[in-house]
């Protein structure tokens, strides 16, 4: 029996998983990102890295097949499906400075990092700790002769999912994302599954 | 009278920085790369911020006249001058992991990684907590449609420069690069001068 999970607009959830869980993350409506990050739960200093990912993939963009590393260089996920295609690994979570800096926002909305800040705060995690997230489902456009980027919306049709595999105990934290621009400024929710092992 | 310092090979040093204080990072020999990363002097848990300085530049090729931005969204760095045109600011410093996953090392090299470490530990920063650093000279091609990524020879001639005027109080570490693939097998020094507000 299915349990899927729900994240609602503009949130941000925590589930802790065991090594060999998968957890199934689906945009139930289409067009919506999910910025997911991961602690090691048995010493939260390692932690998914974006920079580690790329770099042995030799690859920006990550998809089935592919491995998402620690800072300590260790597996933390196996992407094992993948029916989007097309994820963002280069961008920090938006946040309320974000919507300030790039669009003038004064509303003070938390954004993807103050929200994923609130759940991971149980497991000691504070807010200058969360890095690059692996953001799912997030259409980043790159110009490869100037790498100027542009955020599109997403091409994530509804029902698409990214499912991993934990290689380690995990603390992750996932969004349904707060960024208009991200998700075409219709700010959905995210819905997820825990498999267990 | 200037006060060249250098970086000898597959080495790293820190250098503490007032704001306005400025710092060029020369290739003295061309070819090198130089991983640079920061740490705001007041609270070091502020640091040097990849996803940050992109999302605000809308691009990934960062060069005269952008900004370098912390994790808190504040400005760390004005990129005031670079006479070399292509840095890299994806990729996390080599390590000895990165040598035995990439290339099959097992000399155990410490890496950039293992360098910038020790150069930074007598303020207090762990390894863990060594971000993607700022490349300088570092040469990535992406491919646009796929996202392949190779690491190409730096296109930094002898003597380019990049200069950097500091927005805030900073602890900043600086290599001489060690992995192979990125200065073309050469690995040569990496010359920096600080001249003082």
């Amino acid at each position: 029996m299915p349990d899927v999970q729900r994240i609602a607009p503009c949130s941000a959830r925590a589930v802790e998983l065991e090594a060999g869980d998968e957890l199934i993350v689906i945009d139930p409506e289409g067009q919506q990102v999910s910025d997911l990050t991961a602690f090691s739960r048995e010493d939260n200093r390692e932690y998914l890295s974006s920079g580690r990912s790329i770099d042995y993939a030799s690859r920006l963009f990550l998809t089935t097949g592919d491995v998402l590393y620690s800072n300590r260089s260790r597996p933390m996920f196996d992407i094992i499906e993948d029916t989007c295609g097309r994820h963002d690994f280069t961008l920090t979570p938006c946040s309320k400075d974000t919507f300030s800096i790039i669009y003038g926002e004064t509303e003070g909305r938390p954004g993807c990092e103050g929200n994923l800040a609130h759940a991971l705060s149980p497991y000691g995690i504070e807010v200058d700790r969360i890095p690059i997230a692996f953001n799912v489902f997030m259409n980043v456009d790159i110009d490869a002769t100037t790498g100027a980027i542009r955020v599109l919306p997403p091409l994530s049709r509804p029902g698409d999912r990214l499912r991993l595999r934990a290689r380690m105990p995990l603390i992750v934290g996932m969004t349904a994302c707060s960024a208009g621009q991200s998700n075409n400024f219709r700010y959905k929710p995210i819905d997820f599954e825990v498999v267990r092992a």
